[in-house]
């Protein structure tokens, strides 16, 4: 059930998304990080400013919500994007477990604003001698040992 | 056509992904990034110290190319992974334009070896509602805006 609550932080998210628009940060896209009712990071795309192509809202509002919570654990928060989240933000969404996400326009929308994220969705779809990208399997054999060695390490800690 | 040049920056990148484990700095995983036979970028997992679960090899690799580099747009780049990027990672190389990815393990050995890689490529594949990632929409009327008003801007630059 959608409260108030989280329409005004939807709303913050949309009015990062606009400010983009005329500070050229980057492209039209917001996102607010949200625990236990309290705003813990909010950004804008950030990618033409910091010439960072992973400097989306959301990477860049997960990367300050860590700093700010000490942790790279986010379990109990929710996000606010103002954009359903590309694969990479999404990706991004899982490892930092993330509860529950809220998001305004979708992939389709995006694409139509002239962005990848639909592209690359069916990009990943594919199995990888398919893709668009040039994938090329090499030296497995070898980058298998860091895996070997890792499962025998004891001390070792998940994320 | 592998070569001797692209198995000695795969090694390279396995060697950063075995130093992980001694180190700590986070999982088992590393990359490089090559510009016309340079190296512009190499960095391991940095998930735990940096305490960024963005921090994945690829990911911080990227970034440092885009900063040595002063660019957004990786475009002629090869990036080198010990193992299959994640959605995540595999997300930003498409932003990042990289033309070409070599690869050592692939997601079934990530899983294999306690990593979410594989789960989070099936979660994607799902339509929304069917994920186990709690995914809500909301105010999409007013989202929109800011798409319609990036249309209407002249001066935006594409990433």
């Amino acid at each position: 059930m959608d409260t108030a609550e989280d329409e005004k932080f939807m709303r913050l998210a949309i009015a990062l998304a606009e400010s983009n628009i005329t500070s050229l940060a980057g492209g039209p896209f917001g996102a607010v990080i949200v625990k236990d009712g309290q705003i813990v990071a909010q950004s804008g795309n950030q990618v033409l400013t910091l010439k960072d192509p992973t400097a989306h809202a959301e990477i860049s509002a997960i990367r300050q919500a860590c700093e700010n919570l000490g942790s790279f654990d986010l379990t109990g928060c929710t996000i606010y994007t103002s954009c359903e989240p590309c694969p990479m933000c999404l990706g991004a969404i899982y490892w930092a477990h993330i509860d529950k996400v809220y998001y305004g326009n979708t992939r389709t929308d995006a694409a139509a604003a002239g962005f990848d994220d639909e592209h690359i969705y069916k990009e990943l779809e594919k199995p990888i001698p398919g893709r668009v990208l040039n994938m090329n399997h090499l030296l497995r054999e070898e980058a298998i040992r860091a895996f070997t060695l890792w499962g025998k390490t004891d001390e070792k800690q998940n994320y």
